[in-house]
């Protein structure tokens, strides 16, 4: 049975260049100290001018936009497919009049990269997200038209207001029509006050461990509050990092909305699908979690048949140099391995068997 | 076997007589609309006046601090013994210079409410922690004399800068000494606008269901970042809500941890305590989840001998009237039947045994 590896990204070199041609964030800088070595600033709170260079945002080299790196990759850890996708911030920072013909570009780009691997290369489409809806519905139509294309990746924010924001519905329902999976991925984390006065102290751990999570269990619950799939029920959501932290949630979610008063009064505490349905049958899960505790949650939450393997590459490389097998790669193997320890038919389906049947690889 | 509640909320009448005499977040009023009824308000929030009385904060009655109503509850629903707590805010909000008298005054009240239903109640103590380090050790010295306490209940901001400030270490130092539990519990959740601009229309959900854990997880992985548990290798950790989401995070904070490489630099990936043993030796998890899917989790993660039975009475009650069982508290008996559907054993143990055992009641 085939690896697949539906969590990997890339940037195009037209999107580094856009990088590159910025002076504010997200943008990528050669500092002075440093000339030998470009950083990746993406959140504003990285970009910090009395940090040294070094603590500023990330390295980034050719893994990043190099494909015959992530073939390298891939190859090193027994990956056979992958399905690429745009890393954060996509185009969110666009101005509307820019995004539409950036995002042709660059799914242009990324459809022609996967052409170079055929069976190897998959893709997740990046969407205009601050054009109009109208733009936006148009290149997901156009999507349907580029042979390696399966999906598109989306952020929390949206058009700007979260996923809960009506004026998404073109979207969703342009989506759904043409089956194709939204995935989710949190970028924007929280407010760095919530980390307290010495979260600098403790580099990126904070943000990246815990915003990151919540932020998309914040925008996944706002869907179903908003009622997104009571409208949509044929949508499909395959939710980062094995859901942020909705399988553990789940039960207390549910029974928040079942005991609020406001909710009660409006009669939206019964006339709704609720969270175990939705998790069962629209949402989908990586299995980006490292650790076998957290996997089996996802797996008691949403099914085996509904678990997709990854690898978050090429962020969270190894920090020593000329290590073969990368750890965070490791760990994620390892926790299907374990939390399988007796049933190869539902390691491998999480592996790879569930990539290729739901996304039609 | 006895079934143990270890998460059950009381404020004694000398408590609600504090918040009804203030005219600020917390307090409690009654609103000319409705004469007949009380509402408690704690959350900055919760007090919009543009809200109608009966949105704001939640109906406040004698269930909050007649002692035979817990007992009446208890009875209801098979409970032995409860551990009752003060609710958040606690203390936090005092003068430095009230806080102290209002802790022993506070305390000894609990006690005095335990002495009248001997081996029926416990209770975790109340901190002075607006007060100097001195108070707050002379209080846990003191709570040492009082027989019913066993352990204290402590909120995410400590002395005000969090669960990672230095200056707590007098206060650990005493707890450990005096092998004193604390219970951890959120209070403050995250800050609104992560909600979006709908969040009004959702009731208390996301805040309660998202924020508190979150803000738990946050506190706890901020004492372990900090190292609080290399300098107090003995300090015992209650984490209401089994953690927040502690147990499906620990792998991704783990691996943020040993990928970052500022912590690298520092020589702090290394030279710690992880996670994983930290949840299996200064750890314990209430069992307030509300779903067989988190339970297991919690398990998995900190052990079954780690996890204690807990209902947040008197927080959410049954909407409909009259109604004999609470289903929220259905629904955590359920989760440790379903969690343990083979296992008598494991399932009295979360039910009452491993609080029996750890609390010595």
């Amino acid at each position: 049975m085939p690896v697949v590896d539906i969590h990997t990204h890339i940037y195009p070199s037209s999107f580094v260049e856009l990088l590159r041609s910025r002076q504010t964030v997200p943008y990528i800088r050669t500092f002075p100290e440093d000339p030998d070595s470009s950083r990746l600033i993406i959140l504003p709170g990285e970009d910090d001018p009395s940090m040294p260079s070094t603590s500023r945002g990330r390295p980034i080299g050719p893994e990043y936009h190099d494909i015959s790196q992530k073939i390298a990759f891939m190859d090193q850890h027994l990956i056979d497919i992958s399905v690429i996708s745009l890393a954060n911030p996509w185009l969110d920072f666009l101005d509307p009049e820019e995004a539409g013909e950036a995002a042709r570009k660059i799914n242009d780009d990324v459809n022609a990269l996967c052409a170079q691997y055929p069976g190897r290369l998959y893709a997740f489409g990046t969407l205009p997200l601050s054009a109009s809806a109208d733009i936006i519905v148009a290149e997901i139509e156009r999507l349907t038209s580029l042979e390696h294309m399966r999906g598109v990746i989306m952020g929390t924010s949206g058009l700007g207001h979260g996923l809960d924001d009506p004026a998404l519905d073109p979207v969703y329902a342009a989506l759904e029509k043409h089956n194709q999976v939204i995935f989710l991925h949190p970028h924007y984390g929280l407010p760095s006050s919530v980390y307290g006065p010495k979260a600098s102290e403790y580099g990126h751990v904070l943000p990246l461990a815990l915003g990151f999570p919540l932020e998309t269990t914040i925008a996944v619950t706002r869907m179903l509050l908003g009622g997104v799939w009571d409208r949509f029920t044929k949508l499909n959501v395959l939710l980062a990092h094995s859901g942020g932290t909705l399988p553990f949630l789940a039960g207390r979610i549910e029974s928040c909305i079942k005991h609020d008063g406001h909710l009660k009064q409006e009669g939206k505490t019964e006339r709704r699908r609720d969270v175990w349905d939705i998790l069962k049958s629209n949402i989908y899960l990586d299995a980006v979690i490292y650790s076998d505790v957290g996997l089996k949650a996802a797996v008691n939450a949403s099914g085996s048949d509904r678990l997709m393997f990854g690898t978050d590459h090429p962020f969270f490389p190894p920090l020593e140099l000329d290590v073969p097998e990368w750890h965070s790669v490791a760990a994620n193997y390892k926790a299907v391995s374990s939390a399988f320890n007796d049933s190869d038919s539902e390691a491998n389906a999480v592996l790879g068997g569930n990539a290729i049947r739901i996304l039609n690889l």
